[in-house]
């Protein structure tokens, strides 16, 4: 008998037929002589609908009040769920993030789980019934109920499955596994039977949108083995897991991320511990980082360059400003119409050709590089937003057709 | 600093403009220097959307499923208008049934409360916070989610008035006040001024629909002021207290009541307890049984017929067919197309000429009496509910006119 976890997402759920389908795939594993818990997130829009209705009432509610709001949303489903499956004739039992025992830091709308108590998700499997616990959410120790931000349904299913120390964690989802890049740009990529978690968490942190890197890094951390599954087609899907067959593959995918914009902050005091301040004072808001690039000016002075989400622009461009005469700096520059186009693959620091070939398919397209980054398992490249798709193609053509 | 717990009902917070005007309301009272507490119920058409969803995947979801489902509605509430109040700039939290310990019995779906631990309430209060709870849900000793039924958010808000010590508990909802009766049937209906606990609990029984019983019952036992008020009309309401002028008024008020179906068992043996198994038996199934009237029939045999909620007639009809052997009866019929309209009032039972004066008004209306029952201060009869409407004008004209 094998612990399984699954986890559906909201598209999975949207509806009463999706909700009749992923009660089959539950059902179906239990059936088959496995404990099963079930991690489900909100249906599709409801997410959408909550913070439409918030934002008529208030422009700035309270994260804490949002967090009660948004919470709502894995609660209907997983009641509803939880209907789909006795019509089934099968037992099951759905419980909220405070239920199940999903602690979390206090930081409302992106909290961080600090541990999965668990107990009450044991007693209810040792009774023989399915476990539905809502995605998403959980409880601080003011006994306020939180939620986990981007990601945080597939954080829930892996902080579960290693708590519990499960045989397998499913990520259901609307595509059918990680491919070498994204179908919807590139006709022929294809499908992945397995990743290493590395890489996975290069493919997620990059855009490649399958898995959110907080739940891969959960994976790797505590070796929960992850399989990335489609809710529709059945077919199997991509197995993320401890690599041991790490040099078999150069490159494993080519990944996009539009969600980027480049700052760029002019003449600052080339001084000791400038870096220092500007990116702690980012840090304190929450900001990460991606991509920096230092270049030395004239007259004592020097320019920092760095890539963070697009969706935070605005809010640096206002902290930078408000910190303007304490940094010492001339100006900023933000510029949001650009994109990050990487290859990920084990064993790639070893093979040095490896960076010709990508930016050589990008000379070829015509694509101008504007920043570079690398590490042990991935090439990135900013460029041009407009770029990106002919970016990703070319480089799949590369890699992958030859 | 008087500490106000205020009631809002599913159509006082439907929608934006309904929200920003409960919060107007609650900000005023918390302006004008009292400690608020908040209780809300589910928006408008959110738990008839609800069940509807339910209906879709499984005609009989479980009670405890149901009851996670249905309190998502609070919830979802309690977080906007919290929103609302933020947006006016007044100090507010949200608390859900749990959060607030209202702690029930382990009854889905129709929970009882058994105690309301309050001290988040409490310490939220000292920190000058209005304080909002979820109506209708609370928490059972298996850390389960619990809705309280019909009435629930009343009883919700009674239950913290009782707990905290509170000076008023005020019901807002969408008539201004206590009426002689109906005003949408009986154009001339009189707002009450002042009414007392036992006169508004025979009329919340006989389902004048402006307070639940269960509340009015407790409100009553725990001695609390309460107030019912319109949120929209900004009029003052109706008081309800405990009465020190019993004897100034004969009738109150004219109610009725069409949520009423009529039982009879017929030919049952005529032995000592047959009525007992009867109605223990309905009572192990949480039926309310209202007014009984038992007949001796022929060769040894009594028949006893009963009127229940309409609701439940279904119910009840399975129930018995499921004993009829153990019972020992011929025969069942259930009538639904019954109403039950009444008038109350306190000193009505040494008043002998009221009753004579009510079933004049039913005679010259030409209407059928079937069932009659009395109490200290209540009058009630059983009439064919096409003619609910004319007995309640003809019974208003004849008291309160003259």
């Amino acid at each position: 008998m094998s612990l399984i976890v699954q986890k559906f997402g909201g598209t999975s759920v949207a509806n009463t037929e999706r909700l009749m389908n992923v009660a089959d795939i539950v059902t179906s594993t239990y059936k088959a002589g496995n404990q099963v818990v079930v991690v489900v997130s909100a249906q599709g829009d409801t997410t959408d609908d909550f913070i439409e209705k918030a934002a008529e009432l208030n422009d700035r509610p309270s994260k804490r009040e949002m967090d009660v709001l948004l919470s709502a949303g894995e609660q209907i489903s997983m009641a509803l769920l939880a209907m789909a499956i006795q019509k089934l004739g099968y037992p099951v039992i759905s419980l909220t993030g405070w239920q199940a025992g999903i602690e979390t830091d206090i930081n409302y709308s992106e909290a961080r789980i600090r541990k999965v108590t668990g107990e009450r998700i044991r007693s209810e499997l040792d009774r023989n019934r399915i476990v539905i616990v809502a995605g998403f959410q959980g409880i601080n120790k003011q006994d306020d109920i939180t939620t986990l931000g981007r990601g945080g349904s597939d954080t829930t299913a892996v902080a579960i499955a290693a708590s519990l120390g499960a045989d397998l964690c499913q990520i259901y989802t609307d595509v059918d596994g990680v491919y070498t890049a994204d179908p919807r740009i590139v006709k022929d990529a294809r499908k992945l039977d397995e990743i290493t978690y590395d890489e996975m968490l290069e493919l997620a942190t990059l855009g490649a949108q399958v898995l959110h890197n907080r739940s891969v890094e959960m994976a790797k951390k505590y070796n929960v083995d992850l399989e990335v599954v489609s809710s529709f087609s059945r077919n199997p899907g991509t197995k993320v897991k401890e690599g041991s067959d790490m040099e078999k593959m150069n490159v494993s995918g080519v990944a996009r991320d539009n969600n980027c914009a480049r700052v760029a902050i002019i003449n600052l005091p080339d001084e000791p511990g400038v870096a220092f301040k500007v990116f702690s004072l980012l840090a304190k808001h929450k900001v990460n980082i991606d991509i920096i690039l230092q270049s030395v000016g004239q007259k004592n002075k020097k320019s920092i360059t760095f890539t963070i989400q697009q969706d935070k622009a605005e809010e640096v461009g206002k902290i930078l400003a408000a910190n303007k005469e304490q940094l010492g700096f001339e100006d900023v520059s933000i510029n949001t119409g650009v994109a990050k186009v990487s290859i990920v693959g084990a064993g790639m620091a070893s093979n040095p050709g490896v960076a010709a070939k990508m930016f050589e398919a990008l000379a070829g397209a015509g694509i101008n590089i504007r920043m570079i980054s690398t590490s042990e398992i991935k090439i990135s490249v900013l460029i041009n937003e407009e770029d990106s798709e002919k970016a990703v193609k070319a480089i799949h053509e590369k890699f992958f057709n030859v």
